[in-house]
């Protein structure tokens, strides 16, 4: 089979007028009806096909889902993709209740998910496949990595815990709003960042993601409008996707969400939930000023409109320039439920968060807890407790503040060095965010460009990186990308520089062959994003 | 403050015409609208009222939460119950968009929450607060106790994962899917039950309650029907209710669900799942036939309705009789998704658990468990690898079936030897099931009278149970009631039984005061009960 011929496409990537996936997918289609590909014929894997057409891997995968939800192909993993039979195609064609068909091949009892969450399937595929080199350096991602974890401590603090009093509590049920423990050493912490909260305020989750879960299922029914700020966190718009919500996006500006952008959609509808991340957002990195804090509570008690604090990296400023949580502030504790983690600072794999909220609201998030899993893991919540009681957080979050400072000025510096001598025409410059803490540096390539494209050129030059368009909710904004600066050393940091600058030199210069019209026919009208 | 006056109920309790805590809410809500009861006024706490009118605590918690949703009163926990000043009671009457009021007293937007989980905070409601004597022996809950819990093997454990390969996996992220280890002996013990699965068919789930969770959310929207057991486990149903499901009821007899009823159901309307718990369900402790599971499978199939079979007490069955279960049958893969979990076997502080499904379904679980919390923690996990790789939980499993066994015995014993004298009035006589295995006991008054109220005299005795009503549907049937058997030791049991005899002697004696003519007034029809 001559998969180009059959795609009747000889150079695919150029023709821009229609998305590659759709191509992929109409082509398959014609061939599979027309019996050019017969029953049962074993397809190209994703990659394969990939490497053949010269795309990502994503789009493969997004023409292969179409093509499965639409009966004519079965994938299963490990296994391959085939045409699926005639027959079974034509039964699923058919499909209505009471049709004994093999559900693995019928998507009858399907629907609801494939329905409702078929923005969230578009949404995963956005995702890139990942370079595959042995010696590759990637800033995708968030992770931290296990160079930090306190295996030493947490090793010395289970022997001791299976002695202690603490033994029966560590392998029985935790209460549902988590363990006494903990929670005395969270309120302990949450003083520190200027939360004070009672016992009926505060609720233990299994990592801040449960924590968004949780606060939609309370909150928000399908068609509710939930706002977030434009780009946002890529699990968090799922959630919402998931959830059946309309998310409405609201844009950045330096000094963080534009409140006229916030103001004209309230004005207009009644939102359920507004989740923001107002210190180190990611992807941005960006920081919410104090005069937009305040601002912001003002207008969401005014329009009753509660809001999601989700202040995931909190911990992690490095140019002691903390600014106080939304809840902290005057009129907070009556709009915002606050959520922090410790798995960015301290480590992932305990997945340990929390929620604090208004009594009446935390009674109700406990009701949500308990119907999604009961309670939380109790060892991973008495070795937390333990290792908080010891002071032991603080001395660790010394240590990577200073070790993920240095790495995040490595790569503004390597940035600065290396991006000045990419290109000597000035219209093709690489422009990027200064994060005062967390995980991200943001970066955006000249109007027009794309930095899946740029993927594609830097996973050849062994770097990688997160596309920004994947945080945009209406999945656009090709010039964004994300950079993860923690992951990897200050030396590793200024090689994947180096890398990322030699994969833009090869891109501008493919990009160059092409006329400046194209280009700027290619570029795309800014729409309130930062930088 | 009269509280017996201001209630105009001398004896509560003996008019049955509206329910207890409609005339407590309506007398309250008289006395503040009256001004009898001035703003501010501190209101009884719960025990206190439920101690002077000799009623439940719950339904005084229930009164004060239909108040309190109501606008009359403000409740906060460890601070008291006070009545909402005037000013804020007319706020929240009045409450609109764009009023600036404290969300903490107005409801304004927890309207989603209030609406869809009410019959959620009603079934809340029917949980008894619980007997509060130090001595006090409890056959209520479902708990495994701590003395079985395998503290020393897992203490040894973490010590030589900590110095192994596996001390990458402890605290980092997990893979979505669970990791890798654990997954591996996961499989190793589904063989034994008979089921096989491929990598892309099995999910880790943060225990049983996860594993539901992600089932609605994958195959339910709101207005489904959800078919299940009628009586079923109390928190799958208020899950299904928290999505908002159509519950509808499949009554058991003495081979297991009934297959006329469900076909009457599936031929009406289009039913989105079907939760049962084939081996020693929860409430009633009985074991579905093989024949009914092989029917049940055959029209699960017919109708294209999948099934969501919950093993929750696989291993725990003590007379060599144990079943295969629906997945492992013929039809079985195509239609089942299958449920377990080491929570009751092992124990239940590592939040454990698993599904089988059809790749298909798995990857759309696959995608809910990362929305919902993007992975299961990681020490729990590998933990529980290393017990199973090494053996150890069979071991353990003869020894906790051995116990669990003796003390299902005794109580049995117990209850035959205590309930034959509690009355030579053959129409007053208890009857029970006698499971052959789980953790449940399930046991039923004579028609007309309630196992709530005895449960009252009961724990005036120092024993206690869970009455029967919360796991029905419609909150009916309250003659019967729950004995879990596994939590005690068998001269515990002995004792605790001999209590409930007495408290059923005090019981009968106050029932047989009342006319006979209003006892079977009472009696309500059977429905498709088990015993």
């Amino acid at each position: 089979m001559n998969w180009l011929d059959l795609l009747s496409e000889p150079e695919p990537g150029l023709d821009r007028t229609e998305p590659m996936y759709a191509r992929i997918t109409a082509g398959i289609r014609k061939a599979i009806q027309s019996g050019q590909l017969s029953d049962n014929t074993r397809l190209p894997t994703n990659r394969e096909l990939a490497t053949l057409l010269k795309i990502d891997r994503s789009t493969v995968s997004r023409a292969y889902l179409e093509l499965s939800q639409s009966g004519f192909i079965d994938s299963h993993v490990g296994r391959g993709t085939y045409v699926r039979p005639l027959v079974q195609r034509q039964a699923s064609a058919s499909s209505s209740v009471g049709s004994a068909s093999n559900f693995a091949s019928s998507i009858d009892w399907l629907e609801k998910f494939s329905q409702s969450s078929r923005t969230c399937l578009d949404l995963i595929s956005r995702q890139p496949a990942g370079t595959q080199q042995s010696d590759a350096i990637t800033f995708a991602g968030g992770i931290p990595t296990e160079e930090f974890y306190p295996h030493d401590q947490f090793q010395r603090i289970v022997s001791q815990i299976l002695k202690s009093e603490h033994s029966k509590e560590m392998f029985g049920y935790s209460a549902a709003e988590g363990s006494p423990y903990l929670r005395t050493q969270v309120k302990r912490h949450l003083k520190k960042h200027g939360i004070a909260c009672g016992d009926d305020e505060l609720l233990i989750v299994s990592g801040s993601q449960q924590g968004i879960d949780l606060v939609t299922n309370v909150l928000v029914d399908p068609g509710d409008v939930v706002l977030l700020e434009d780009p946002s966190y890529f699990w968090a718009i799922c959630n919402f996707r998931a959830r059946q919500a309309r998310c409405l996006p609201v844009g950045l500006d330096d000094e963080g969400v534009r409140l006229d952008i916030l103001e004209s959609h309230l004005s207009r509808q009644k939102a359920k939930l507004l989740y923001v991340m107002p210190s180190f957002q990611n992807p941005t990195g960006a920081t919410m000023s104090l005069p937009r804090r305040i601002k912001l509570i003002e207008l969401a008690n005014e329009y009753q409109v509660p809001i999601l604090e989700d202040n995931f990296v909190g911990d992690l400023n490095y140019d002691n320039s903390a600014l106080p949580p939304l809840r902290s502030l005057p009129g907070g504790k009556e709009v915002v439920i606050h959520q922090g983690t410790f798995s960015k600072a301290l480590c992932p794999g305990l997945r340990l968060g929390w929620l604090v909220a208004p009594p009446e609201v935390t009674s109700r998030l406990l009701l949500a807890k308990r119907t999604s899993d009961l309670s939380t893991n109790s060892i991973a919540q008495i070795i937390l407790a333990k290792y908080l009681e010891e002071g032991l957080y603080s001395t660790h979050l010394e240590h990577v503040r200073q070790c993920y400072r240095n790495r995040r000025d490595a790569m503004l510096n390597a940035l600065s060095r290396h991006m000045a001598s990419v290109s000597s025409d000035q219209s093709l410059k690489l422009s990027w965010s200064t994060p005062q803490g967390g995980l991200f540096i943001w970066a955006k390539l000249p109007d027009g460009l794309s930095a899946r494209e740029l993927l594609t050129f830097a996973e050849m030059q062994g770097v990688s990186f997160s596309p920004g368009d994947m945080f945009f909710l209406n999945g656009d904004h090709s010039e964004y990308f994300r950079l993860c600066f923690i992951q990897t050393e200050e030396s590793v940091i200024e090689e994947g520089i180096e890398r990322l600058a030699r994969a833009m030199r090869s891109y501008f210069a493919t990009v160059a062959r092409s006329s400046l019209s194209e280009i700027s026919g290619r570029a795309r009208v800014r729409n309130n994003v930062l930088i």
